[in-house]
Parts: structure tokens; sequence; C-alpha cells
């Protein structure tokens, strides 16, 4: 076991503070990361929070994680000493159902993916996340950082470029594929820049048109806000792929209704209560509403990959560890361009 | 202009009664159709009573229609008099969109396309069904009935067989493919028929087991009660095809959890009012929740053919026009095996 500085939320009311936790020996596939960076996700906050049901406290959150191998167990193969890595949102999953076996892990069915926090590792331990100054896993459940990409704005990737890229992927966006992203925040700013670097004409779809020279800078073809009716009328039928990064419900009739016949409305951010649907809006028009979680690791170096070799990360606000609460505060209220990266070496 | 009788809801509160239309004179491209049979669909009763919104009276319903031609136009190529032919539930479109150009005519972006009742047509002239001796239809959008198809069960396909072939064809029902159909009715039964007989594996999710016997004769390999919440524990994970034929209201988180990884949840029902939904149950498992609206009419060629080869039709109750009302409160209360047809004779 080591002791390692961390940064815990208590419990569900309560901000989080420094603290320190022990990490695992060293294992056969396992291997030990130095942490340079992690990444502040809306969905720390919702576990934090408990905003998405119970959660284990106290809680280290954290899973856009970037960092140097320091260590390796004698059974690691895919990475030595030195290297740069990644650590997304799972940490290991049963390896063995046909999901994990087809680089689903995402979607475990033999138990469920384990989560990188707040949840419960097959040793029975409780896994603790990545505002922390080390952590030890699986070697299964890291992926490499390629060169080119700086650490700090790969961190989010590990979460926010997986979560966009993997649906992106699956629904086909690419050269002559009309792509609208909802939401131009952390989430949503990747999906732009992701879509883009695919080949597909990209629209943001924002409140209001506040972000839109970043949004055009980002990759966006067209910027519409929509809390103008009129962007609901004038784009009516137009997209193929609709990706929803926000976690606000929204109302989905309407945007089901700027789907051409065909398309696919994604929901890669999760409204903590439920939404209301009209089911003439899908059988008009054979439209699918759909979801998407994260990706599978495989997936997750693919999309590093692809990152890299068009040159781009996240666009990030580096801040220190004392500064955790407040980032929080301003995630909630839509107040990042566009993902806090906490520099690990403040902890 | 010919006067032909029928049987029309004068309003929206009113009972159906016997009276006359005008049915256009034969154009250069239009068949003259002698009806022989109309099935009663559900949605005929939702639009007769306006569940569905504000509809044009007296409404002649009907869009299940088989009969044999007695007259053709001089330019009608495809169709000759002693014809065995059907229409479905649209009798025109654009002809010109990109829908319509790929045998999409049914989500028509040119204008929409044209119902067979409760419609107006291109003429200006309102639409009515098939609960009448005759009707004068473009040869565009009118099909052959296959020798070996009674012209009593074929009726039914126009609509319910299209609505359940067209959704199961395109999410790939086949060996080796599980499909569960929501609710053992007028569009369910011949669901349970088509999708055993494309070689999927075919479970019925019904409110009650009252029906068991039926659908295992109809093809089905399973029949399952909803109102058992062990059903849900116990199917959890299975279908990589729901097809839910019902247009009550249902749980959708609850049937949304019984698909396999990137299975789909196909609407063909559509309930009146809007529905709740947990976009989780969308984003585990990458699933999708969809709608899909009868079929172009190549593919109702396709379907009706398939039907044909496969040697069946609908399973119905032939009635007189004098029962219609009485059949429409026993639809209401699912109390038909399984669709009620109109022997047009008798109007």
């Amino acid at each position: 076991m080591t002791t390692v500085a961390a940064y815990a939320a208590p419990s569900a009311k309560a901000p989080l503070e420094r603290t320190t936790i022990e990490r695992r020996q060293v294992r056969e596939f396992d291997v030990l990361i130095d942490i340079k960076f992690a990444g502040i996700c809306h969905s720390d906050i919702h576990q934090a929070r408990e905003g998405w049901g119970e959660a284990i406290f106290p809680m280290v959150p954290g899973h856009e994680i970037a960092g140097v191998v320091t260590e390796v167990g004698p059974g690691v193969t895919r990475f030595a000493v030195g290297d740069r890595v990644g650590v997304g949102c799972m940490v290991d999953s049963c390896r063995e159902c046909d999901n994990c076996k087809a680089g689903l892990e995402q979607y475990c069915t033999g138990g469920g993916m384990v989560g990188t926090y707040n949840a419960v590792g097959k040793d029975g331990e409780t896994t603790y996340g990545g505002y922390a100054e080390k952590i030890v896993v699986d070697e299964n459940y890291v992926v490499r950082i390629p060169e080119g990409l700086a650490l700090d704005v790969a961190a989010p990737l590990l979460c926010a470029g997986i979560t966009t890229y993997s649906p992106l992927k699956h629904w086909n966006a690419g050269p002559g594929k009309k792509v609208a992203v909802v939401g131009l925040g952390g989430l949503g700013h990747i999906g732009v820049k992701i879509a883009h670097a695919l080949g597909a004409e990209v629209t943001v779809l924002s409140q209001s048109l506040r972000k839109k020279d970043d949004g055009l800078k980002l990759g966006a073809a067209h910027y519409y806000a929509t809390s103008d009716p009129e962007t609901f009328k004038e784009l009516a039928g137009s997209f193929d792929i609709i990706l929803s990064t926000v976690s606000a419900p929204l109302g989905l009739d309407a945007y089901l209704s700027l789907l051409k016949t065909d398309g696919a409305f994604v929901n890669v951010g999760a409204p903590e209560e439920p939404v209301a649907l009209n089911l003439f809006s899908v059988i008009g028009g054979r439209k699918t509403l759909a979801g998407s979680g994260i990706g599978g690791i495989q997936e997750t170096q693919e999309m590093l990959d692809f990152c890299a070799e068009h040159g781009f990360g996240a666009e990030i606000e580096l801040i220190s560890a004392s500064e955790i609460n407040e980032a929080y505060e301003r995630v909630l209220a839509s107040d990042v361009r566009y993902r806090f990266v906490i520099d690990t070496s403040t902890i």
C-alpha cells in the first residue's frame, strides 16, 4: 500500500478537501501512474453530489487522468516506466462477456464495468479517481497518450473525447453528413472538433450566441441559438446526427424535428430527471433517439491517436487543487472554456 | 364523377353511417377499383374520433383496401381490368423529393404523403377511404395482391402488414435475432407472423397470457405477461429488436431494459399522449428508441409477395358494414382476433 495525497468529497453535502488515500501495491499486471493532470467532468459533480443516486464516500472523483508510468508489475507487456498514459472512466470489467470481448467494456454485462471512482473493484476495495498524486491500474485499462499531444489537453479526452468520438463514429459522422452538437461545454467543444475532423459539416446548437466565435474557431460551420424559435423552423429536417451533450432536460420533440429521415439524436449528456417524448416524433421519418456511454479501451486509444493525428486536444483552464470547489460552481454555471484541468502537482 | 355508397363518420362524436360520396372520373394514370374488402385499423378510430388532432368530416375511413380493377386510364401500364389489387395508407406524394425517389414515399418531404382518407389531394379534393364500394387511385400508389393470397386476409396487410414488415426488415430481424412483439392485436399478430417467417426467434409481450395459445400458433416461440414483474427480470437484456404495436403509453424504461446492447425498441403504435423516458435507459447499452411509419409502395409490394410466398395473410373476423360501429367498440376493448374486415358488398 502506498499513501498518496488526494482531494475527496467527504459527503454529498460537503466541499472537497485535501486528504490521503491508500493505493494498492502494484500487482502482476498493474502499472503505477504518476498523475500529472486530471480533468473535471460534469459527471464528477453529479456523482459527488449524489445527483445520479447513492454514492460512496469519501469520494475522490476524476476519470480524465493523464500521467506517466513510474512502475510496472512483472506481467505487464504493454507499458514501460516513462510511458505517457491515460486512464478514463473504467479500471476493470469482467473481460469475459460478449461486450468485453468485442471491445465494448463500457457495456460489460458480466457485472458491469468498474468505475475509476465511486465503485467497488473485484478485490472488494473502493476505487478512487484522478484527483490524486498517483493511481494503480491494470494495464488493460490504460491507454497510451501519443507524442505530440500534451498531457494537460489530453486529460479531458479520456472522458469528454471518447464520449463524443464513439457515437460520432458509430452513427457514421463523416464527409457529406450534417452533424449538430447541442451544447458547447466540456463535451460539446470536443464533439465539434472531432466531428469536424471526421469531415462532417458541423452546426452548434447552443442556448445563446455567446460562444459563437469560439464555436466557429473550433470547427463549426454554423451556430444557432436554441432560445430563438426561428432556429427550429429554419433547421427543420436538416441533420443526419444530433449529438446532445447537455445534461439539462431538453424539449426532445423539437430537437427530433431537426433530423432528416433516418436521422439519429444521440444523448451523451444525462439529465437527472425523466424527459417527455411524443412518439410521433420518431415515427415520422423513422428517427432514432439513442444514447451512448463513453467507449471501449481500444476505441479510446483510437480516439487519442485520431486527436493527435489531427493536432488537437481539449481547450482547458488549468487550475490548482485548491480551486476545485470553485471550479465545480463554475461548471454548474456553464462558466468554463471549456474544461477545468487540475494540475495534480498542486495537491 | 361516380356516386358510390360508403360508410362515413359525420363528425368526431357521431357513429359512422351509410352515405354516398363522389369518386373522380378515371384520369390518365388512374385505376378504378371495385373494393371487395376493407380492414378496420385502430388508426381509423384515432382519426374518426380526432384522437390525433383535428380531422376532416364527413370522413370515410379505411386504408386497408383489397379489390379488383374495373377500369384503367389510357396511360396506365402496370394494371389491367381484372387485376387483384390493394391500396394502403397513401394515394399520392410529391414524387420528387429524395424520399419519394428512394421509395420512402411515406416520409415524403415535398408536402408529405397524401393519406387515403382524412387528407386533401393535389387536386384540392378531400380523400375518402376504403369503407366504400369503389375507389379511384393513381396506379403508382396501387399494389398487386399475389395469387394465392385471398383478398379478405390480404386487406389488413396493406397497413398492419407493411407497418410491421418495414421496421422488422430495417432493423434486420432474421435468423439469430431475438425479436419481441409488444401487443398481440391487429398489428402485433401480423408482426409475429412476419418476424417468424423472417427467421427470428419471436417472443410476445402481452398484458396477460389470455392469447398465449394463439401467439404460439402464429409463430412465437415464447409468450410473457407484462403484468408480471418477473417478466422484466427474466428477460432483461434479451432482445435485439422490440417492436411495440400498442398505442397505449408504455413504461419505456422497463421495456428498454429488455434490449441487448445496441438493441432497438421500435414504436409503430402511437400513443396520443407524450411518454416519459429516463435517458440513462438508452445511454447504458447504446440503445435505440425509434419509430417507423408504414412503408413505401415498392416495399409494400415486397411485403405482399413475402406473405404470399410464406402462405399467410391476417387472421380476420369478417363483418358487414352495419357492424362497423360495434367493431370500433370491440377494437377499443381489444376484443378482436385479430382484425375486423368489412365485406364491402354489404354497404
